[in-house]
């Protein structure tokens, strides 16, 4: 179920782009338990003054590659899982594209398991259905 | 106070688009209790490499016409009324433009209320306000 | 760490743009403690047919110079700071580049603290890192 918005800086190849989907995709399905096809993904291509970011907020050197992905899924993840899910995005996307662990930024929005509807106007995950 | 926010492909005409926008302000109206003018609503046309789903996630078969619709509201419903909503705006989209109960895809993001500002810097729905 | 997502209509000059960026920046730093060069934005430009508003939702007189801002904060927050931060923004854009304050919308999303990787796969503010 995970609603998975993507913001970067445009000029990236379609291929690379599409690397970003899959990564996020595949680290999800390892560490949060997502099933095969629940792929839902938005990338947003930004000009350079439209996308702002810290340079070096927490030490961390980001550059214009930094990918901003913000990740909406329900609250039934631990902590752990979310620690898990962040280092494994990170991996995946620094094997591909190929981007620095310094450039991947990342936030969770959490909502209730009755807060989707997948299709046909159906809550399909509350309780009951 | 919903802030809507509607991902789909390109391509679409205006008067496609408008009627998203309204098919939904109306099913939030209707199940919602939302008042009149209380319309806020931005879309995102998305490029083919921009734009991923699961085709069949759930047993669902969506196609390119496929609408995220990703809904801010504060956090005052039950879960009857999310299920009203979604069911409402899937008959409505259906109707005009004529969206495929398949295609519509809907999430709530909810927040506290005193987390809206309307204008003028207030916090409109505040307790005291 | 708050993710800013800032929607208006297409047509304001880059300047103005950054102004916005800049504004609601400054306004985190003074009312929610949000330190230096933690500065995330994304703009999202929209034409007529894809930004929809109540022109007098709450009797408050809005224009098609309408900015949205939609705020991804930790719940760390009391309500006293929010009406701050709100006001302040307000204040702020109304300074620089001059807005309205009927055309400033704010909406605040919160999540765990947990919830954040600021770069290297690392959850920053999860308790015990």
């Amino acid at each position: 179920m995970p609603l998975i918005r993507v913001s970067l800086r445009k000029g990236k190849p379609s291929a690379y782009r599409k690397a970003l989907a899959d990564g996020i995709y595949l680290a999800l399905r390892e560490t949060f338990n997502v099933p095969e096809d629940d792929l839902f993904v938005t990338i947003t291509e930004h000009e350079e003054d439209n996308f702002f970011y810290g340079a070096n907020y927490l030490g961390i050197e980001r550059s214009d590659d930094l990918v901003i992905v913000q990740i909406t899924v329900s609250n039934t993840r631990t902590v752990d899982q979310k620690k898990a899910l962040f280092q494994r995005i990170t991996e995946r996307l620094g094997t591909e594209p190929g981007l620095r662990p310094e450039d991947v930024f990342i936030n969770l929005i959490e909502v209730e398991k009755e807060n989707w509807s997948f299709g046909h106007g159906i809550a399909q995950y509350a309780q009951g259905n």
